[in-house]
C-alpha cells in the first residue's frame, strides 16, 4: 500500500487526492496545510486520516510513507529535502526544483536514503496518449523537427493586471510561463528525443522579472524542437512532430488530446482518442507500482529513466532561463 | 498603360503574366529568357510582343516601361540595377535583394532616376485578406503577440535529397527557407506592426549553408512575433495574432486563407473568406495604379510606404541571417 500524505490544499492537490482514492494499492494517509482548519476541510466527510498544520509532525507520522508536494515552486526543494530526510517517498509537482543545484542536492540526499523514491509529477508522460505518441515517433523514420505549444490565458493574469502578484508570476516563487507550462513541453521533447544539445528561450518579461510568454528552441543533432508557451494569450495551435511529409499531430503539449497521423497525401488517421477521466490517474498508478515493488528490475528501470528525465528537464529549463537572463532568488542558494 | 516586360519564364512569371493580362491599364510588352526559344514559348499563340534572349536589347525596347524580375534571388540586384538605369520601373519578386547593401545601392539609383518606381512583389500584403487583418488589428486593442507560420514541404527538397542542388537551397543564389518563405512572414509583421526592435533566427542548416527550416523571433516594445518557417516539412498550423483573450486567426502567412476572429468566449466569426483567383492580381492592380499616376499624393504615399516596408524587410532578414551566421556570396559585394 502507498500511504500518501499531501502538502497543500489547492485544486491540484484535490485532483491528485482523487486519483489516489481511485487507485488500488494507494490510500490517503494525511494532509498538511498552513492551518489545521484548511487541512481538515480537505478531507471528505467519510475520511479520518490526520490533518496537520506542522510539517515536522506531518513527517513524523509513521502511517505516511509517500508525500505529495504541490506548494509554490520555490518551496518544493525545502519540503522535498525534509521529506526525504524523514525517509518518505516524494512526489513533487512539476517543475520539481528551481535549478540544477537544488536537484543535485536532492540527488545527494537520495543516495543517503536508498529506499526512498523521488518522482516529479509530470502527469502527461504517464498517459496512454503519450505512449501512443512515443510509439508512433519510433516508427516514423527520421524526425525532421517538432513544434510543441501550450498557450492558455490564465485567470491569474487578470489578477496580475488588477495589481495583485499571484505566486505564479513572481521570481520569488520561481514562477513564470516557462516553469509553469513550458515544463510540459520540455518534458515532451526529452521523453521523446532525449536531452537537447543546447536550448534557448526568448521570453516576454513581466515587470516582476518572470515571463508571461515566450518561444523556446531546443537543438538536437539533426533537428530542432520549437516551444510556444504563454499564460497571457489563448491559442488554437496544438503540437506537431514532423518526419518527411508526415505530421504526427496532437493537442497542447500538456493535455495531448487526440493524437492523429497526417500522411503524406493528407489522409488523417486517429492514433489515440482524447483522454477522459482524471488526468493524474496514470501517474498515480505508475508511482504506486514503483513504490510497491521498488527492487523489481522493471520498476527500477522505469524509475531510473524518470529520474534521468526529471534531471534533464531541470537542466534544460535552467539553460533556457540562463539564455534569457531570468533569475530566481532560489538560484542564490540557501534555505527558504 | 503599364507595359510589362518579364524576365524569367518559370511558373511564377506565368502567374504574374496572367495577372497582367487580366489587369485593365496593363499589358505584356516583352519577354526575356536565356534562350529565344524559351522566350517565344512563353507567349500565347495570339500574343505578338517581342521575345528576347539578351537583356541589353530587352531593356533598350522603348515599348517596355516596367520590368518584372523573377530570376534566382541573387540575380535580382544586378538585373534591377540595369533596368532602373535604363529608366524602367521594376517589380522584383520577393526577397527583392540579398542584403541592405544591395538595397541601399538600388535606392541611390532610384534617386538618380526619380521617375522610376520600384516595387517588391509581396503579393499577400496587397490582398483584401491582408487589409481585413490590418483593419482588425487596429480595432483589437493592445496586441499581446503573434505567431506566423509558413511550413510547406517543397518538391525541390526531394531533388535536393536525390543529390541535386536546386537554386533555392543554395547560398550562391541567396536561397533558403527564410528568404523563400520567411520573407512572407517578416512582411506580415512589418506591414502590421512596423520594423521590429531586434530579430533572431534559429535555423536548421543544410550542408549547402542555407536553411531548410527555422524559428524566428521579432521583438517589439510590448510583444514578440514568432515565425515558423520550413521548406522541408508540412504543417497544419496557420497564423495567430493575440490581443488579451482574443485570437485573430488565419492560414499560413503567405496565402492568409480565411480570416477568423476567435472571441474571448470561444465564438468564431469569419472576417474574410479564403481568397480565390490569381493571387497576384491585387498587387498588379496596385502597381498599375501607382505607375499610371505616380505624382498623385495618394499613390505617392502608398508607394513610399511600400518602399519603406521593403527596406525594413530586407534589413530584418539580414539581421536574422546575421544572428544565425548564414552568409551569402552576394554579401561580399561586387557584380555577379
Amino acid at each position: 500500500m502507498m500511504n500518501v500524505g499531501i502538502i497543500g490544499t489547492g485544486w491540484i492537490s484535490r485532483q491528485f487526492a482523487d486519483a489516489v482514492r481511485q487507485q488500488q494499492g494507494a490510500r490517503l494517509a494525511g494532509i498538511l496545510s498552513r492551518t489545521r482548519e484548511a487541512a481538515e476541510g480537505f478531507r471528505r466527510p467519510d475520511e479520518t486520516y490526520p490533518a496537520y498544520d506542522d510539517i515536522e509532525e506531518f513527517l513524523a507520522d509513521s502511517q505516511i510513507d509517500t508525500v505529495y508536494i504541490a506548494s509554490p515552486n520555490s518551496m518544493h526543494y525545502g519540503q522535498a529535502a525534509k521529506a526525504i530526510s524523514a525517509g518518505k517517498n516524494v512526489v513533487v509537482e512539476k517543475p520539481a526544483f528551481s535549478n540544477p543545484a537544488e536537484f543535485a542536492k536532492i540527488e545527494s540526499l537520495l543516495l543517503q536514503h536508498p529506499h526512498v523514491r523521488f518522482f516529479e509529477a509530470a502527469r502527461h508522460i504517464h498517459t496512454d496518449a503519450f505512449r501512443s505518441i512515443a510509439n508512433q515517433v519510433e516508427g516514423m523514420g527520421a524526425i525532421s523537427g517538432a513544434v510543441f505549444s501550450y498557450m492558455k490565458y490564465s485567470s491569474k493574469y487578470d489578477a496580475f493586471l488588477a495589481g495583485e502578484t499571484p505566486n505564479i508570476f513572481t521570481a520569488r516563487f520561481s514562477g513564470g510561463a516557462l516553469q509553469d507550462l513550458g515544463v510540459y513541453l520540455v518534458y515532451d521533447a526529452i521523453a521523446l528525443f532525449g536531452a537537447p544539445l543546447s536550448a534557448q528561450y526568448h521570453p516576454l518579461l513581466l515587470p516582476t522579472g518572470t515571463d508571461a510568454m515566450g518561444t523556446g528552441v531546443l537543438h538536437y543533432q539533426h533537428f530542432d524542437v520549437t516551444l510556444l508557451i504563454s499564460k497571457t494569450v489563448n491559442s488554437q495551435f496544438g503540437s506537431e512532430i514532423y518526419a518527411g511529409r508526415q505530421i504526427l499531430s496532437f493537442g497542447n503539449g500538456g493535455d495531448l488530446g487526440s493524437v492523429r497521423l497526417v500522411e503524406s497525401d493528407g489522409t488523417v488517421r486517429e492514433i489515440c482518442q482524447s483522454p477522459t477521466g482524471n488526468p493524474m490517474s496514470e501517474e498515480v498508478r505508475d508511482f504506486t507500482d514503483v513504490t510497491q515493488a521498488p527492487t523489481e528490475p522493471a520498476q527500477q528501470s522505469r524509475y531510473s529513466r524518470w529520474l534521468k528525465e526529471s534531471r534533464e528537464v531541470c537542466e534544460t529549463l535552467w539553460q533556457m532561463r540562463q539564455s534569457a537572463g531570468i533569475h530566481f532568488p532560489a538560484d542564490d542558494g540557501g534555505e527558504r
